[in-house]
């Protein structure tokens, strides 16, 4: 079946062709106004400058580790680590850049056309954003299809590496770079858009008392920005690596299920199979011109779930050609009910139509200290939900897929990842549609339209925040279960190497990598969180000072210095997402040096189960803050600027670094942990401490 | 070395007596003025009603799961538990209350007596309250040694189970009782005087902005109570069931590494050496009538070094003439070192004469946001300290008392825990003197003491601030130890009743077990800290509807209505109790039904990993929160009444659940998920799930 592989460029060119398209759609459109045009150039603006600083300091550290990758690969003549690993870790970087990179462009691009077509209708404006959305959405699973079918020819065709199993430990090194990449863009695009929301709120909202994207406030573009290199560019660069990773895991764990170059296609096959479903879904995505906002959510879902209906159907019979193994078809199906179930929960316990958001809103009538003490409760129980699903996943796949034997089950952990990621170009287009309506609302309100498409805006916004549950309930999911994939396969590479291993866990060595697991996943945390924090510091400052010194901005009669506030920023984020993402390579690479590969399996575990709970209870709290401050400024409890409101907003501001920055970064770092520590195993078997015992 | 267990008899006697001695020296102050006697006398009453009924209460629970113990022995003839256990469990549960009962007894009657003496001098003040402490300390350690002495000879002598390996599994499960009972008084203790605290706060401080302690606020009295009901009742339960569980665990440990009889006096030898040494280092606790803070501070130091000095010198002959391996003296070494160790770290992170928490305290000055931000960060970062060193214990007793014996390197860990809680006499008494100062502080407002007393009293409120943390570094990193002690336990009787376990981190039932060990975690935390919201609630309610409708009491002139306050508190704290005390009994059998013995492994991995990391984020974060706010009250950044001020009050006021209910109550849920699985194995290798798989 190793000539079938072609497919995955079908994949490639139906993708992007889609995106091609879509982009064209929605520059089709007017930018509106010369001042809504400005604003939106602005924006642009800023968002390129940040991205182009981040993608410079990236770059470095990407030099590097690339050459310490280079010095390993070749001082041990591709004995401690494959030749072609740091390259792969080169061009994975750049996918991964590229993807968050063209999702921006297309953002950036869209926003003002988002607003100005809202000012004609709801429906129009919705087309504009969804096909935004679809440009990063498809382009995402494109470029990770080119990736992976260049890699695979590269490897197979070209150095003639023909024994699957090598083929397949080689490839699944490839997700570093990608993963390395993704964490900077999260974490730095994270830190950047949180800084900015929480400096503007914090002065504007809280003490000036003026509303959100109100151009009198200093951070207003900055925060428009934020949106842009945070919820769009770090996200693509994000689901890049968990659309590539996940397929990559099933690759290593076909080679020991003994499914070969069969098991290996298979993901393949559902991927681009999960392509040409999204693209008829996406055909489906069609409203009437005087459709209300529950007939678009309604519209928006039929897309996604005919995606995923056809989706399963479809996948049966490739299943059946490629392993010949019904088990495995049932993991696919876990994946993605899985996914839509974990979407569930995730908007049940964050939006406001739900009792847990709205108990989270009463409890502002007592102040500020009960909202967070709820929210953070809420944030905690809800991890319940996502938890017993992954382990009903986990469990029933390895069970169907394995039948008793081992390795043919978490064969079928891996696919079930797979499953649950194949619709992504539609999923991942119903997600970043949000924060592109979201910046039409800005545009809106900054340039001064109508309240009537401030509305229709705003009603974009919150069903983007509705879809958005569903988009990241496939990342957390998928991210728990590549995971587990990622730390067998890295098992299987250690023990491959004839290293043995006791990976009991009554083992002290992996109880303490256990411990030290939950360690990096709260550090890291405290480091994300701590990072907005110093940022939105700066910002706070520096907006205090430009109300005091700068005469006639609350009047609105001058104009105040929006490009200090985004230079804060970028220099902010920047500044403070080495230390965590570096974080994220040295604590792996330090534990095996100590303890030997079996502490680093104790450390992946750790990692894994900690990390997981901690970004669905982060993830979740931080939206529910959000969302109940939205409803408080629905007009209950007092609405906008009553005590509850006040209470709300510091909610809403704890929850910021919370869902944007901490929470999702998470996904990343567990498994960016197990492909460095695959990466470095060679590494870690010939040096630790442990062998000196 | 069978004949040798007289000796915990001889400890027994000692540390009642000298409790017995240090009660006559209390009782022996005056209670001073007539409106203190009668103030204390209010605590005492609402303190005793709130036991009365938590221990009516939790004896219907005790009563269920006795009988259900009782038919599973009976029912199975003693093949699925041993017959003495349904026994075991209830005596271990009387000793534990009774721990916690007599603690708050002592309290509750030193209170006004220290208060009083503090009027005479900070030293006679200090002395009351130390003398106080001691009495619960020293009587938690004396019954832990009748408790299981009595077992022992019961067991061993009148039953005649002779053979070692038997005897330490039956009183292995004797911890179940003693934990559960101490999850109940320190959740239902930890909710009740949280749930006053910040109810009182709430409206008191925050809302009418009067003082803490004021006579005219309704939940003064209830605050006060709930210090000794929460920070004293529930303190003694849970350290007598960490100081019962450690020695129960190496019992275990010491079967299975070949040790017998002479492994298991090994801790009782300890246990006793250390209340000699507890007793001699009280005695050195002495100052000079003119002491200042830091030399009071000096002696309290002095004493609890030179106990820990001693334990360190005797245990070496001790372990020589009973284990005679030295790698097993190492163990114990750094069961005491890294109980110091935590417990600098503790302090560092928490006491405002360090950066840490004067940064926080700093970050008040852009509002309440960043307070919260700031300090989950803080504990977040806080748990590296914790982490490593309970990493570096378990690593350095696993080798250097195994030595390459597998088992032998377990009974190291177990023996560590031990050696940790040894001088547990001294460091539970300067803990417990904390809250008696407390709650004479809030005796000396009440009654109107001149001011100089009132600061007398704060110095030695603040005094036992810092005191505590080390206390609380020695029950944290004890019950980790411990924890991990019992799930390698666990694992023995397991396979020891012939089911044999693939318990390698990459099967999935253990994969699946660590999720819900981490699930359980964040939702016990979620269920606590969610029950004292509710409880805090009603007081807040309450506490508005009294300042309303009775007339003169901000005046002075009219008497609020305490009582309905103490009624709520206590109504609250039973209400909410039982369900996550149930949480921690039912998810580990649940688990074992569904996943077999095998994902309980997982589960207990899970649970003490991310509950330990949890347990230190929580106390820390709320402890650096508490102390912010006195440092900005002793005149920082605005002082009293400053905007800093109330940003640092909600940080507090979410801080109190976090460092006295759902903090410290995760240390007895992840020994009591292990205990709970020791008695439910039987059970659970018989039905399960998996085995019709």
């Amino acid at each position: 079946m190793e000539n079938m592989f072609w497919i995955g460029f079908v994949g490639f060119v139906l993708a992007i062709a889609f995106a091609w398209m879509q982009k064209g759609r929605v520059m089709g459109y007017s930018e509106g106004t010369e001042k809504m045009q400005k604003i939106a150039a602005s924006i642009r603006e800023g968002a390129n400058a940040y991205l182009k600083h981040q993608y410079t300091t990236v770059a470095k550290v990407f030099a590097v580790v690339f050459v310490i990758l280079l010095i390993m690969a070749f001082a041990s003549g591709g004995e401690m680590l494959s030749k072609f690993t740091p390259f792969a870790f080169l061009t994975g970087g750049i996918w991964s850049m590229l993807a968050g990179f063209i999702g921006m462009k297309i953002a950036t691009n869209a926003n003002a056309r988002t607003a100005q077509a809202a000012s004609e209708s709801l429906n129009k404006g919705l087309r504009v954003a969804f096909s935004s959305g679809s440009v990063m959405g498809f382009t995402v699973v494109g470029l990770g299809m080119l990736d992976i079918s260049i890699w695979f020819f590269l490897l197979h065709s070209a150095f003639g590496i023909t024994d699957a199993n090598q083929l397949a430990n080689i490839m699944v090194m490839n997700g570093m770079g990608a993963s390395f990449m993704a964490l900077f863009a999260r974490v730095g695009g994270g830190i950047y858009t949180k800084a900015a929301d929480v400096g503007a709120d914090l002065v504007g909202k809280v003490e000036a008392g003026i509303p959100e994207d109100d151009p009198r406030n200093p951070a207003t573009i900055a925060d428009n920005v934020g949106d842009n290199v945070g919820d769009v560019a770090g996200m693509g660069a994000d689901l890049y690596e968990s659309y590539v990773g996940s397929i990559l895991a099933s690759f290593a764990l076909s080679a020991v299920a003994g499914y070969g170059y069969a098991g290996m296609l298979l993901p393949v096959l559902i991927a681009v199979c999960g392509i040409v479903c999204s693209i008829i879904g996406s055909f489906f995505i069609k409203t009437k011109e005087d459709a209300t906002q529950m007939s678009l959510l309604k519209s928006l879902r039929t897309g996604t779930y005919l995606a995923a209906i056809l989706s399963a159907i479809v996948a049966a019979p490739l299943t059946y050609y490629t392993v010949g193994n019904w088990g495995v078809y049932v993991a696919i199906l876990c994946g993605l009910v899985g996914g839509c179930a974990i979407g569930y929960f995730t908007e049940y316990y964050t939006s406001d139509t739900y009792k847990p958001t709205q108990n989270l809103a009463a409890s502002s009538e007592t102040g500020s200290a009960t909202v967070i003490i709820g929210g953070l409760s809420l944030g905690m129980k809800s991890t319940v939900a996502s938890i017993l699903i992954v382990a009903a996943a986990v469990i029933i796949s390895f069970f169907a897929a394995g039948g008793g034997d081992f390795s043919a089950g978490l064969y079928g952990i891996g696919i079930a990842a797979v499953g649950m990621l194949s619709t992504l170009g539609i999923t991942l287009a119903t997600d970043a549609y949000g924060p592109v309506a979201d910046n039409a609302g800005g545009i809106a309100e900054m340039a001064g339209l109508p309240e009537e498409v401030r509305n229709r805006t705003d009603a974009l916004d919150s069903l983007g925040n509705t879809t958005a549950a569903t988009g990241k309930g496939f990342a957390i999911g998928s991210a728990s279960l590549t995971a587990l994939a990622l730390l067998v396969s890295y098992v299987n590479i250690v023990e491959g190497k004839g290293f043995t291993m006791d990976l009991s866990i009554t083992n002290p060595t992996v109880l303490v990598g256990l411990f030290v697991g939950a360690m990096l996943t709260f550090v890291f945390s405290a480091f994300t969180m701590s990072a907005v924090q110093t940022a939105a510091q700066s910002i706070v400052v520096e907006v205090r000072r430009q109300f005091k010194e700068i005469a006639g901005i609350m009047e609105g009669t001058t104009d105040p210095d929006y490009a200090s506030c985004v230079g804060l920023c970028t220099q902010g984020a920047l500044h403070e997402m080495v230390a965590p993402a570096l974080l994220a390579i040295i604590v792996p690479i330090l534990t095996g040096l100590i303890l030997g590969p079996t502490g680093v399996v104790g450390l992946l575990g750790g990692v894994s189960v900690t990390g997981f709970a901690m970004a669905v209870f982060m993830s979740n709290a931080g939206g529910a803050w959000d969302n109940a401050k939205k409803y408080i400024e629905s007009g209950h409890h007092g609405g906008k600027g009553s005590p509850c409101h006040k209470a709300a907003v510091v909610g809403d501001t704890v929850g910021d670094p919370f869902k944007d920055t901490s929470g999702p970064s998470l996904n990343i770092l567990i498994k960016l942990c197990s492909t460095v520590s695959i990466v470095f195993s060679g590494l870690i078997i010939s040096f630790n401490l442990m062998s000196l015992l």
